[in-house]
């Protein structure tokens, strides 16, 4: 959005100001192909005066990528109450929605790059990552360390979440309702084949499942391999 | 490995050489802690000779990191025949034998860092796993481009095992050979979960589990699940 009007605004507004331009450009096209001239612009300044307010290029990469982080994270925030599937049903669906608006941001960000792959990015990416891990150790109920088998089903779900949706950026061609009750899904199936070997986990998963109503993804998904396994 | 002897090397051997000594060192540190004047005491040469054959360490780096990939690469390729899950658990215990001799060069390298993100090193990993991919389509007996569906499952849990692989290597809290028949049994897995919404993959899952053994890892991951589902 091109002002027009140039009005004076305050160091911390303007930083902003640049960071939602930016992350407006980045949701169009990968970091790599948008300029500063492009981001001056677009915020209506002059390219040095983008540079009083981000020392270089890399500095405003990076403090879009807190602002984004910080979005995502909050996504993740789900009330710890009702059936877990209809919880993880409800933050997936937020995590696609972020995907969809942040396209190639994310995509980039994801896959490293030229522009990323800093330290700063990557420990930032993993704060992401982390925060995504703590709620679902909430939501589960489990106390933090989580026992090593829980630990490696969740984190490795977490990895698979952030895969599918890269996968389906790249040509969207399974709708993403049906990527997030699968995740879901995918998630019971990975703890049941963890589980299977592991009588504490398999404990912790008749708990959970036990509340789950007869309309939600796990019921559903049992529902659906039974009748796959009879024809 | 010092050899003592300074002896003449052509300069496609010595080149070889320092590949050789980098990847020994990335085995036990992150490429990151490794340096320059490392290498070239190890390797029995002056630091301004590596530089005669590397112009950089970004170079031999990458130089390194192409040997590991090929290495890689070739420890997916396993005869078309016999039980799925028995060819997929043959390609795990290798997969998983890279990963340990590999270990902190491996970590590095997936998980980003200064010294990696180079465009050159994202495309040799991404050329790593397509032929992964490309190895899961010939086991399954279809024709690339696969359906959406199929491929989103293949891609994904190759990206799973990657993960659950680094996982592996903070602590090896859980042993490999578990995690190399649960990698198996989590493809099935998510093979399942995808099928269970498409007619097309169920007829290819069924295709595929049906000449799996009683003992494989199909046939152990169903029985532990059925009992599971008993208690």
């Amino acid at each position: 959005m091109t002002t027009g009007v140039r009005r004076r605004m305050g160091v911390e507004e303007r930083r902003q100001q640049l960071i939602g331009v930016a992350l407006e450009l980045f949701s169009r096209r990968s970091p790599d192909e948008v300029s500063i001239d492009e981001i001056a612009s677009r915020a209506g300044i002059s390219r040095p005066l983008v540079y009083h307010y981000f020392p270089g290029k890399l500095s405003l990469y990076e403090a879009a990528l807190r602002r984004a982080a910080e979005d995502l994270a909050s996504r993740f925030e789900e009330p710890q109450k009702g059936p877990l599937g209809s919880r993880l049903r409800r933050v997936m669906a937020r995590f696609f929605d972020f995907v969809d608006e942040h396209g190639p941001g994310f995509a980039a960000l994801m896959r490293g790059g030229p522009a990323v792959g800093s330290s700063a990015t990557n420990a930032l990416i993993d704060s992401v990552r982390q925060a995504a891990y703590d709620q679902m150790l909430a939501h589960m109920g489990v106390a933090d360390p989580a026992p090593a088998r829980l630990e490696l089903v969740v984190r490795s779900w977490i990895s698979l979440v952030e895969s599918t949706a890269l996968i389906w950026l790249d040509g969207r061609r399974v709708p993403r309702e049906e990527l997030e009750v699968q995740l879901v899904q995918d998630f019971a199936a990975l703890a049941a084949v963890a589980a299977a070997r592991d009588e504490e986990l398999a404990a912790l998963l008749r708990g959970l499942i036990g509340n789950e109503p007869g309309d939600g993804p796990f019921t559903d998904l049992a529902t659906r391999l039974i009748s796959l396994a009879a024809r």
